[in-house]
């Protein structure tokens, strides 16, 4: 049975794993390199680990390849970052083919939203769905969409920006020049912007009385506070399911997929903005109410009386990842597997 | 060669055509049936007009199939409408197989905006593209998405509901449940509406004169004040723009398409919103910013000065279709000739 490396560059540290073809997790290594050293540091480190590593698990067994999932916009022709701002210098840097030519091994460059993507559909909450899309809401918003069980990349490896779809066109500035962005509503990022705006406004006692205690004032403090009752942190998670369920209704009405999967540390925060974002989805998406599961298409969600069920039986389900920050890891080790590479008219050949 | 028969099962008449496999139209016939008159007189007239063409063209030509290009949600795997308020007592009739059985040929259903965009990809403005999608401006706005030169489904079939994309979360209620979707702005319905509001507020008062004269009061007519430079039909249409340059937004962070095509009548009034259009697009839009056409990534819109092109040289193009309302024809002839048919696992076979 093959193997292949993935290699999760995030934005402070740089993780690296050997996974089998059955998803099997044979050895992963955290190194203690942080990314902000620089570009150099960086692919010395990856290079020395994936060597060791690679050299460890081929008694016997093939190394299909390394797969990288990195935070940014990236030009699958030509493997280099376009536009990634937690890894500073490395733009326009020909990542692929400087990896390629030292590790003498094919080199896979995805996007690492879409690497957790191809992640929980390999082995997380997607499993076995041939179609699937999936959130992720850490600092910032990323998405990924998975068809016929391929990353869609789009006309050049761009697709599945999902946290920058619009939810309200005068909502606040978001770093990629468009406002009301998914993610200047959805991100650990906008919860706490959203706090400071609160306490500043006067109208959050307890989000004020931890942000200045010795407690960590963090988008998981304010998820306590929410389960907890607290009036302002519910409103802040509110808002949160609120842009979710817009964003969702949005994707279900332009592709009707089968699954939509939420990760992300924010997506820890599951109970205190689930209800808003079902109640959301239900009642702006004609094909999510056709299609969602029974226990959603209840009175409580506004269901009305006459909503046929649909005669194929199929549901439009959302629900949470299961691999947790693994599921970049295990989808950057699964580029190799199934060759996502371009050919000469730009696509890929079978997505 | 093969040919196909397409119908156009409009709101108000039918139309079918007898088109080969290079796209040549052989015939056309407009029905004097109107859709009014109910669904068996239609289906009678369907079928005596499909038997008169397929004979006539079968003198040593294979008849394909036929394909039906309908207003409304359609489940592909039972092939029956779901929703088609311009259909009344359509719904949960099994038309497919009703006609596959009464024709003895293969039947292929599909909603008709779906069908302008295969058809705008077969013969239009998107010719030789493989990635597509085409959003129609007509009473209400449709949408279709052509991926890998067929219509992408989704899980039951009700994918491309481009119309029904949020772009005002407190906008305007729409008809399928939501508030401010793209149709409640980019729509005649919504031309109409927001020219009454404005007459009402009397901040229009061109407008409220061609309402009350002799003349037609209509998208075009208001369209031809906007061109004159009325101020409130200026207004008007830049809100359509807005509103498609939102969607379309949405759709190349979502998608990355290479190509996407406006059709329907409002599209006849592409002068008045386009600026509006693109202006949006290129402000919210990163990926549209890196990848718009050199003449729109000019310094008039707002780009800044460092925005790099982009290495493999490909551009999103927003377009005009080609084919006006034939494309729903050549679209519903194009089903049979590429087989989209279900298989047991619910999907398009290879869309």
């Amino acid at each position: 049975m093959g193997f292949a490396i993935g290699v999760d560059l995030g934005g402070t540290n740089l993780r690296i794993a050997a996974v089998d073809e059955n998803g099997t997790l044979l050895e992963k290594v955290t190194t203690g390199t942080q990314v902000k050293r620089g570009r150099d540091a960086v692919i010395d480190e990856m290079i020395k680990a994936i060597t060791v590593l690679s050299a460890k698990y081929q008694n016997g067994s093939k190394l299909l390849g390394v797969g990288i999932g990195v935070p940014g916009i990236i030009d699958k022709r030509t493997g280099m970052l376009r536009e990634s701002p937690n890894l500073p210098g490395w733009d326009d840097y020909p990542v692929r083919d400087v990896l390629e030519k030292r590790l003498s091994s094919a080199v896979y460059l995805e996007n690492d939203a879409n690497a957790a993507a191809l992640g929980e559909n390999w082995l997380g909450a997607a499993k076995d769905m041939d179609d699937m899309c999936m959130i992720t809401l850490g600092t910032g918003v990323g998405g990924g969409i998975v068809l016929r069980g391929r990353i869609w990349h789009g006309m050049t490896g761009m697709a599945g920006e999902l946290g920058h779809i619009t939810i309200d066109p005068n909502g606040p500035k978001c770093g990629c020049g468009n406002r009301g962005c998914v993610e200047t509503y959805a991100s650990a990022t906008a919860v706490m912007r959203m706090a400071r705006e609160m306490i500043a406004a006067g109208e959050a006692p307890e989000l004020a009385r931890i942000s200045t205690s010795d407690e960590e004032f963090n988008a998981r403090a304010i998820f306590n506070l929410a389960i907890q009752g607290d009036p302002a942190a519910k409103a802040i998670y509110n808002k949160v399911g609120w842009a979710l369920g817009i964003l969702l209704a949005d994707l279900v009405n332009a592709f009707n997929l089968h699954m939509h999967v939420i990760g992300g540390g924010v997506s820890g925060a599951w109970e205190a903005f689930a209800p808003a974002m079902f109640h959301e989805v239900f009642t702006r998406c004609m094909v999510y109410a056709a299609t969602a599961p029974d226990e959603i298409r209840g009175p409580a969600l506004g269901a009305s009386a006459d909503l046929r069920p649909l005669p194929s039986g199929k549901k439009t389900i959302i629900t949470r990842a299961l691999l947790g920050s693994d599921a970049g890891l295990f989808g950057a080790a699964r580029l190799p597997m199934i060759g996502v590479e371009i050919n000469e008219k730009g696509h890929v050949p079978v997505f």
